[in-house]
């Protein structure tokens, strides 16, 4: 039996478990994949004391952190919580485990675009991570679809290391940060192709190229999906949510289900601002108030 | 004319500018102390990132993330804010400022027993930083008032550099997180003094013993008073607050008055858990809601 069981391993659930291994709670952290979307950023620039980071370079960063401390960390996957009483159980895929609290910071998974050829192609030229799978495509041309910051992103990371970047936006202007879009415009290999849709994905056994609506085609071995994210609430039944699906949380990141928290890009905590820096600060809020709800009902 | 002023230089001031320029926004940051409260801080072990760093060194850290951007960064000190029309008018002791937004980061200060012979002690042996005057005690005996995390920190701290280290607590039990705790239980030169209050600082020039309201005098040279902190709230007169003097926001971190924000310590936000990775996380989320104020009302 745990003091607090915490599902995700991004930036809430590695800081949720520093703090409350600190308030000497006994900690389970299960997690798939260490960091999170974190491990998928390419740069980050905006986290303070971190002037330019790589992703993955800031997960292995949080990692050892919380490996300092005595935490029981879990590479696994929930696939379900009950309450039975005032404990939670927590099935895995290996196990089951047994928690007085939970927190969950599962966080987001990427919006795929739904069209049929898009499964077809997925790890054959379409992929969901420029950071992971960038390198594949090295000299060749791509393209990238979506108009936020995720977008953004990757295109900068692409411009550098692609021949050709062909960014497809819905709108006719990009959503992202203006900073990502001014270092865009620095790019002269990038091509932005604005109030177009993907109609489909073709290609004998890999992607050749992109049809979109508009008619055009674009000759490409490689389209980046940048398309968003959805709150991972998948194992959370009974926890309330807002229409989007992210999970309601209070002010000390608590559900309406007595004992079960979250924390970071699956909640509707700071104002739906979904940053690591947002996440590593309800983190330390959640695991705050489950210290002070096992001390209240002890 | 700025987009946005923020007024603090701790973690959520320079997140918020950080956050902020890379809007592209118009940045003012006025600080008085590179880091805020965190310069005070002996190591910080509980911010995702930095398994163990020196406050002084991650401040500086800060400082210089900010410094990669566009922000004009003024060592000064606010008196005043006020709104006229749509437009803050920022008062300092070296000139005015205008700005369309405003982020008040000023974190809080140190609380003082209110004795009177305190002030007259103060720099005289008395002080309200561990970090920054510890090491004028080095090898000599001193006290430490206060039960909580400040004054276990600064015990810690204390012990490593001072021969014998006495904790004052007023109750009967310290209330600091248990790792803390724990930590100080190891250190063979620190005594815990339960239920005592200081009745007098004395003296000839400089300190020379604190008499406690038990009769007991503790023959010291230095006394830290770590006894928590208030929010630094003088320069607003018009921003509600709660009953402890915290500026109350919403999920936005936007005050009662439009476009005025504020973030970290000195605010409601975070369920009033005051540490380095609430206030980079509510820093982020104000700069975020300036940014969205300014373009509906541009």
């Amino acid at each position: 039996m745990y003091d607090v069981a915490i599902i995700g391993t991004g930036g809430a659930g590695y800081s949720a478990a520093i703090y409350a291994a600190r308030y000497k709670m006994s900690v389970l952290l299960i997690g798939g994949r260490i960091g999170g979307t974190i491990s998928d950023a390419y740069e980050i620039e905006n986290y303070l004391g971190f002037e330019k980071i790589i992703g993955r370079e800031l997960a292995q960063k949080m990692q050892s952190h919380a490996e300092k401390y005595d935490i029981d960390l879990k590479n696994d996957i929930v696939s379900g919580i009950q309450k039975e009483g005032d404990i939670f159980n927590i099935k895995t895929t290996q196990g089951e485990y047994k928690a007085k609290t939970v927190i969950v910071a599962t966080g987001t998974i990427h919006r795929h675009l739904g069209i049929p050829s898009e499964e077809q192609f997925a790890g054959k030229g379409v992929s969901y991570c420029a950071t992971c799978d960038g390198f594949f495509f090295r000299n060749k041309d791509v393209a990238i679809i979506g108009g936020g910051d995720s977008a953004a992103t990757a295109g900068l990371y692409l411009a550098d290391i692609c021949k050709k970047i062909y960014i497809v936006v819905r709108k006719s202007f990009m959503r992202a940060e203006p900073f990502w879009i001014d270092a865009l415009g620095q790019k002269d290999n990038v091509e932005f192709v604005f109030e177009s849709n993907v109609a489909e994905f073709q290609g004998q056994n890999k992607l050749e190229r992109v049809l979109l609506d508009t008619g055009r085609i674009l000759e490409v071995d490689g389209a980046f999906v940048e398309i968003g994210a959805d709150p991972d609430t998948k194992i959370l039944n009974d926890a309330k949510k807002d229409q989007s699906g992210y999970i309601i949380v209070d002010q000390a990141q608590m559900t309406n289900i007595e004992g079960l928290f979250a924390a970071g890009d699956v909640t509707t905590g700071s104002n739906h601002f979904h940053q690591l820096a947002t996440a590593v600060g309800e983190g330390a809020v959640a695991a705050n108030a489950a210290f002070i709800y096992l001390q209240k009902n002890a």
